[in-house]
């Protein structure tokens, strides 16, 4: 028993197995042939307790899932497939800190949100008590430019809080702080500027005041090169209307892992912030990054934020995998990806607010498992995330759903409305438009010809049996939302885990950073001793005829470009 | 000869070919094969002149398709495909105005930005006139509000404009002023409200006055349930500022086909600008619709976006298929459908204007060719339109770019920047960052190991070998974008024909509109009887449990409710 126990262990921390090895990989395909063959009707008809058995009530959430391709059966292989991936054990290890496996570092992202937060020891330092003290920090700034005690080098209150951060620093932040302007008690203006395309940043500067602007430069290498390249252009723009010297003390804090950068980019050390490097960058929101929501919304109501966060932790690291959300909505997604063939899903907000979640959830399930090597440095041979897309309803109703209904892909999609909302709207009406949605999808209409009788009836038939889940909020508040941005963290933790997959690393992201500065700072004759490829250098060469329309024959234009311009060959 | 041709004729009249049982399609699927095991760097290696061969300059177009998986065989192959399908006759019969075949109504979409409008016969009426007095009345109006010779009930000038209108009615409109914002030489700001949810309406209005607003409801079938909610909202909050009888002419235009619907709804007869009930509405940004843009910069200007159109019609119906650039990308896309078995098509503008380039491309093509059914009734067997989806780079480089380059999935991906910007950014940063980006797909990293040395060397290796095609416009302007947009649109048109899809029908968005309307005026106990899915039932409960938290046990309950509200189930 011991031996066999050993022996576990063994397998477990050197090589996950392949999932395609699995026994209940081969049922599964089994199965989908089955199904395959049915309509998703039917399934209702033949089984009257199916709402039940396929809903779920969690918190503020209630999750109805019963409008998809499984049954009973499928959902017993899919808990067998997470089984026989120790997926019960993975979840355990994420929440005390531990490393998943071998090839997987610890990246205990539920403690942030953990109100007990007990020790928790990452390379020899405890960093509950640092996730603590940061939140201390945050409540002190909050209280400060809340109250107006903060006051520019003018002496006026801060009025605009410009975040300045691209990716994970700043794109949950910015997707919170929309889906909770109602519940903004402050008078200030948040502003999120991420591209390197100064555009929107000049265009921004031009309607606000220096002396009561605050600048956010959320950047965990202190290094992301559209970061940096706004943040000093608001240096200079604030520069340029004082000398004093305490100004950039009053108009600039830094989220960052990277303190010594901060401080000589000339950042007073008691406006910096930690983020830390064993957080992946699409974590940030739960941290320090989070400031600009704690702003808008009061400290008090981040702390619901986290609250909402923490109580879906909860459920995922307590429940049994038959019921649990995170767990049962994952297996959902690797059935579709890897036995409907599904390269798609799609997060459909009905409540306007929520607009930016479908980008929230992009990145959080693309980034982490938009991947094709395992654990085990093997190409995988099955299909892992899929693409993640989506605009807020109605309005997507009157353009794209148009193939939702009658195109020729599967595609499972989110139906996500919130009951209630602080600022009373139309909610009734989306609310409306959501469940006929999802039952003219799945209905369809086979008959045709009941929409215009003149038109063409074979146009008019829409063969249904589209799947799709529905994620209720019982009302639009911080405690709500933190629960369903959570709900999307563990689904992608679900999913690494079923696929052997390292969900906290992203390459592919980094290649593109190397690849650009390598670009950037190459002087014309070496960009050619690169060898960049003919249709690189074509691209380069219309530019420059577009941009400078002048003779480019010469080398000695070229030397003129190279010494007039920070970017040598442009 | 004669006998010949007449039998050609009588073939194209009665049924297009399905394309699948073409030579042409046959062939392409054996040089997939093939293709497939080389890879995009060798492509350049065995061919010199591959980018020139396939890129080209067209106006203030620049395209550079060479990093896609085509060589010269594979794209006259694709051009076979295209005759086979009589590509050629369609793109004629479109701009003369002539229905494509039997199963296709006739859309001159073209003609709509054509300077020189010759006749147009549809149904007996000349369109060509409708369009140029529609200029005209566009002129007119435009001249009066920017002008300030158009004043409010309280004789200020217009401040705000809202646009009321979903879908086709606002989204390519929204699209064309967030991209020529810089453009604007009118100090009017500009917002656009679609969804029903009309939290975003009420937090607009509570910013505005009413003395200087102008509102226009865009709506073809003035019926457009979203729409004509928020218009009534907003017909409110106009009318319980002022009883002036006029009030309603200063503060409201509608856009819309059903001109009496809209003198009851009581707006102004000379108010009322025409679109037309043969024009889908996705092409509404040429039409009266365009009008948001127009007040924005200018006839003039609108003039010229026209023009741009106009250049890329031009182009479109006169160039040989082989030098045909809308021709060209459609291919492409049927390529990379068809037989790379890709479902997805990503739109990636690096110029942040564009931002909502994404969603006019989305609804252009996945309206157009999101379908199931051909002109000839059968259900397709191969696929048709991808999913579009994308977001403005570079911030899209830090979330979901992981996954295009190391996930498993094909996207064919394009990449949009103009070159110069009226408000100069960093945009040769941004140029350099796409560059480095499309480089970086084809080529990979298949050391790996070169990024982290302490990290697994195997989750760094970059597969590369993914495709691009790559945009560049000479300069953000109305001219450029006009052509941009007229592009896709031409694009949607050819993969239609070779598809043999009606592009211009949408009864998937249709079905929605009919399935929510009768959920909406139903009262509880007929919507118990038309039988309604347990799921839909349970989650109008859960909705009312949630809604009204009381007891919804008895019969008396709901009928108070019935009484209370206007939805009566609610």
């Amino acid at each position: 028993m011991a031996l066999k126990q050993g022996w576990i262990f063994l397998f477990m921390s050197t090589a996950m197995p392949n999932p395609k090895n699995l026994s209940s990989w081969l049922e599964l395909s089994r199965l989908q042939a089955g199904i395959s063959k049915t309509t998703l009707s039917s399934l209702f008809s033949q089984d009257s307790k199916r709402f039940q058995d396929f809903s779920m009530e969690c918190g503020s959430l209630f999750v109805d899932y019963s409008k998809n391709f499984i049954d009973r059966p499928i959902m017993d292989q899919l808990l067998k497939l997470a089984k026989e991936q120790s997926l019960d054990q993975a979840i355990k290890k994420i929440s005390n800190g531990s490393p998943i496996n071998e090839s997987i570092p610890a990246v205990p992202y539920t403690s942030m949100r953990d109100p007990a937060l007990p020790p928790i020891i990452l390379e020899g330092k405890d960093i509950a008590a640092s996730i603590r003290n940061n939140k201390f920090h945050m409540a002190r700034i909050c209280d400060e430019v809340r109250s107006w005690k903060w006051r520019g080098f003018s002496d006026r209150p801060i009025t605009d809080v410009v975040t300045l951060g691209v990716g994970g620093a700043a794109n949950g932040t910015e997707a919170v702080t929309r889906a909770l302007k109602a519940f903004q008690t402050s008078s200030m203006n948040f502003h999120f500027i991420a591209n390197a395309d100064s555009e929107s940043l000049r265009q921004l500067l031009s309607r606000l005041q220096p002396d009561s602007t605050l600048f956010i430069i959320s950047s965990k290498s202190f290094r992301t090169q559209e970061t940096l390249q706004n943040a000093n252009l608001a240096k200079q723009w604030i520069e340029s209307t004082t000398q004093a010297q305490e100004a950039k003390k009053l108009h600039f804090l830094a989220i960052t892992a990277q303190k010594e950068a901060a401080i000589e980019f000339g950042i007073h050390e008691d406006n910096i912030l930690p983020v830390w490097d064993w957080l992946p960058g699409r974590y940030s929101l739960w941290s320090a990054a989070g400031l600009p929501v704690a702003l808008a919304i009061g400290m008090e109501r981040f702390e619901q934020l986290l609250a909402g966060a923490h109580k879906m932790d909860d459920h995922f690291t307590t429940q049994p995998l038959q019921n649990n959300l995170p767990v049962i909505l994952g297996l959902l997604s690797i059935w579709y990806i890897n036995f409907w063939k599904a390269t798609h899903h799609a997060v459909l907000p009905y409540t306007e607010a929520l607009e930016l979640l479908p980008g929230f959830v992009q990145h959080c399930l693309m980034e982490a498992n938009g991947k094709s090597v395992d654990t085990n440095g093997n190409t995988v041979n099955y299909n892992t995330a899929p693409v993640i897309w989506g605009t807020a309803g109605t309005s997507s109703q009157h353009t794209y759903f148009q193939l939702l209904h009658q195109g020729t892909h599967t595609i499972p999609a989110d139906f996500i409305i919130a009951i209630s909302q602080p600022v009373s709207g139309n909610n009734r009406s989306s609310f409306i438009q959501l469940l006929a949605q999802t039952e003219a999808l799945m209905k369809g209409d086979k008959e045709g010809n009941i929409l215009d009788h003149e038109a063409p009836s074979h146009e008019q038939i829409l063969p249904g049996n589209k799947p799709s889940t529905t994620i209720l909020l019982k009302e639009l508040s911080p405690f709500a939302l933190g629960q369903l941005l959570a709900l999307y963290e563990h689904i992608a933790l679900v999913q690494s885990v079923i696929w052997n997959l390292n969900p906290f690393s992203h390459w592919g992201t980094e290649l593109t950073k190397r690849y650009s500065s390598s670009f950037a700072y190459t002087n014309a004759n070496e960009l050619t001793k690169q060898a960049h490829d003919p249709s690189t250098l074509g691209l380069l060469k219309q530019y420059k005829t577009w941009k400078h329309p002048i003779d480019h024959s010469t080398d000695a234009t070229l030397k003129q470009e190279v010494e007039e311009n920070s970017y040598p060959f442009f």
